[in-house]
């Protein structure tokens, strides 16, 4: 499946407006009004519609139809602490989207070197995901959130118990493939990746007591959203294929 | 380990001249007259050196001593057809040096949108390699070749022959992952990535001719580069477990 466009709630028989940024990409793709497009709600769920017209305001689209409904994938949580570089964290929100992460979270950690992410960043990344999931077709959007202290990340990370917890750790005695290897995973599967100066060790407890187990990615050491990139390839492929019990 | 110096030859008793982007280095990291410092060949040996002095032509160092020597990683191989867009093609190449591929070969294919790399980018490239891998503390810097033709890339896939060749085609019956863990390959493994166009049948039926398994990195529709990064992730993790035969 290639392109779609996003709207949050498209529904049979109502015209709804894309924004000025989806418009846009209907432009770049020359089609005309009267024509079929496909709307996708981000959630699983795509929609024939008929563009009825560009204004300034963005493209107007009936929607005519249901033509597609998935299953959610399995949840894949990647947790990032803050990268200093917001081109990193910007291509490392692509590239999560790209391999099929369901949850991306952005969290503050002691060593951080940047201490919050603006607004106006947090809408950047959510454009990234947005474009990235239509560029790969994918009909379900992970969920971006960014936390603004270490306490509420760990609140999030106690709700989301049930599943397998990893930490990525270069000193981890567990090797994160050798465990997947062993099947010895549930179909949840949440990884959390320290910043480049490392978690402290209270840090580490906290996560400890949550249940996360300290992983290491092999024997090099990784920049931390290479940790995060790798990790992610290696979860959603034992995950999409079905290799979790 | 953490940061070294690149020189390509250095030799115990001799004083060697660090060009002006490591002397750089140097300087950023206030290292003064004197001191000592790691000095890595790229090809396993660590060497430590005194630093003499820095002029305009770069710094100088004695080398005193060869202080460790790793032997050589596991050979993989990862070729990606030319990618459009330089930055990709940038952090593509900082990826797998990270990750621990020994080999990037960068080639043309008929779909590809770019037809050549410039002398400048290949030096730029090289650039990004020995950064990554000293950041990354890399004694190993994998070899980045670029191929003027298909036929020249096809000539070396043809010596490359012994180990297990792989091709990411997303309408492959074989899964990467599955045929992994099934254990059923060599210790020298290669990964070849058609662009964003996919490879034409012609040049398919050439590279099965050598040997290559189609194989898919999942139901994902990854962008070229992403599936570079997905497979160089999977294949070099297998490796570094030895959990290839």
């Amino acid at each position: 499946m290639g392109r779609f466009f996003f709207h949050p709630d498209p529904q049979p028989g109502k015209v709804i407006l894309l924004p000025p940024e989806e418009a846009h990409h209907l432009e770049v793709q020359r089609i005309a009004p009267q024509k079929d497009i496909l709307v996708g709600d981000g959630k699983g769920k795509l929609y024939r519609g008929i563009l009825q017209g560009r204004e300034r305001e963005g493209a107007f689209v009936l929607v005519v139809e249901k033509v597609r409904e998935e299953d959610p994938p399995y949840p894949l949580f990647i947790w990032q602490s803050f990268l200093k570089s917001p081109t990193r964290m910007d291509w490392l929100v692509e590239k999560l989207a790209e391999i099929g992460v369901t949850k991306i979270g952005l969290f503050p950690a002691e060593r951080s070197v940047r201490e919050r992410i603006s607004e106006e960043k947090m809408q950047r990344l959510q454009r990234i995901v947005i474009n990235a999931c239509k560029q790969s077709g994918r009909v379900w959007f992970p969920v971006v959130q960014v936390f603004t202290s270490w306490e509420e990340f760990l609140s999030t990370l106690s709700a989301a118990k049930g599943g397998t917890l990893f930490l990525a750790d270069p000193s981890g005695e567990e090797n994160l493939l050798r465990t997947l290897k062993k099947g010895d995973i549930r179909c949840l599967l949440g990884l959390i990746i320290g910043p480049e100066g490392d978690l402290t060790e209270k840090e580490k407890g906290d996560l400890s007591a949550l249940g996360a187990r300290p992983v290491s990615l092999g024997r090099k050491i990784l920049r931390s959203e290479t940790a995060a990139l790798v990790g992610a390839a290696l979860l959603s492929s034992f995950l999409e294929e079905k290799l979790c019990g």
